[in-house]
């Protein structure tokens, strides 16, 4: 039986790009947002236009993607995930197209157990062939061919429909109601 | 219906990697290969070890990727695929890391109407799901869920098996034969 394919996103999945946002916001505009104050919003919805405009500038350079901290427990249950599973890294990086080199940096310094071949940059993840994608954001789900399963940030604390990990320490449970034949 | 997804690689498809990986040969090392000598074969087998190497270390310059050659007939061609199909540009880029970046802009300047959230950057091309896939080496369908169509490309001259484009001009009609219903 060939192995189930598991599609993970980096951006607040294992790479607190979220926080990064924040700091940055807090640093540059002594913003009084915090994570909690953002319960189930994006962060460029509650901006106004002028300050999201500075925020996109400092993503626009691909600096800011270079160190990202790692998101708690993400390297010990991604390494296990790829013991038992096909591994993929799916991120969408079109956005920002600088960030493409410091990304893949990233991913090899914090994952080198993943293999190179096995990261994708996208920005559609309808053009994703895997059993599974782990993803904070749903609406990639809707075109993709797999299960969907929600990465819990503060943004989609109100997305339901789809099986959730909250903590990476869930990740292989939620794996195995998914996909019983890993148990 | 939904419309047909057609992805189609970069490198010796619409970008000339191959004759500026030539051009370079003979600029450096005065090389006598021609495109026919090469006729069936890879570029990196039939150099020494060392003179590969050298070649790979000016490839790992993102600034190698940045001023390749359009291949002729591709820019019509690929807007002629995206007025009927679902058009993605899948680029194996992940053993040249720095060469994403230079890939994304040249996209961007000589194929402006190809949407940037249609622009995959990836290793293992088995992750790609589309209906076909036009790419000049055949060792991506292997595991590839679609179709795979061969673009021609001196090093393929002997692979059979697939559907091959010989030149852009006939893509449509080769298409048209995969899929009768773009008839």
């Amino acid at each position: 039986m060939s192995r189930i394919r598991v599609a993970v996103d980096m951006d607040e999945v294992i790479a607190d790009t979220y926080g990064a946002m924040l700091d940055w916001l807090v640093g540059q505009h002594g913003a009084q947002w915090s994570s909690t104050s953002l319960q189930g919003r994006q962060i460029f919805d509650v901006l106004t236009p002028e300050i999201a405009e500075t925020l996109r500038e400092a993503m626009h350079d691909g600096a800011f993607f270079a160190d990202l901290p790692v998101i708690e427990g993400s390297q010990s249950a991604l390494a296990a995930i790829a013991s038992r599973c096909e591994l993929f890294i799916t991120s969408a990086a079109m956005e920002f197209p600088n960030s493409l080199g410091p990304k893949f940096l990233w991913l090899q310094r914090h994952f080198p157990f993943v293999d190179p071949l096995n990261i994708v940059f996208c920005g559609d993840k309808s053009i994703i062939a895997a059993d599974c994608l782990i993803d904070d954001n749903a609406r990639h789900f809707q075109r993709f061919g797999g299960q969907g399963i929600v990465f819990s940030s503060p943004h989609n604390a109100n997305v339901t429909g789809y099986p959730r990990i909250r903590h990476w320490s869930e990740a292989m449970g939620v794996l195995a109601e998914v996909f019983p034949e890993l148990l």
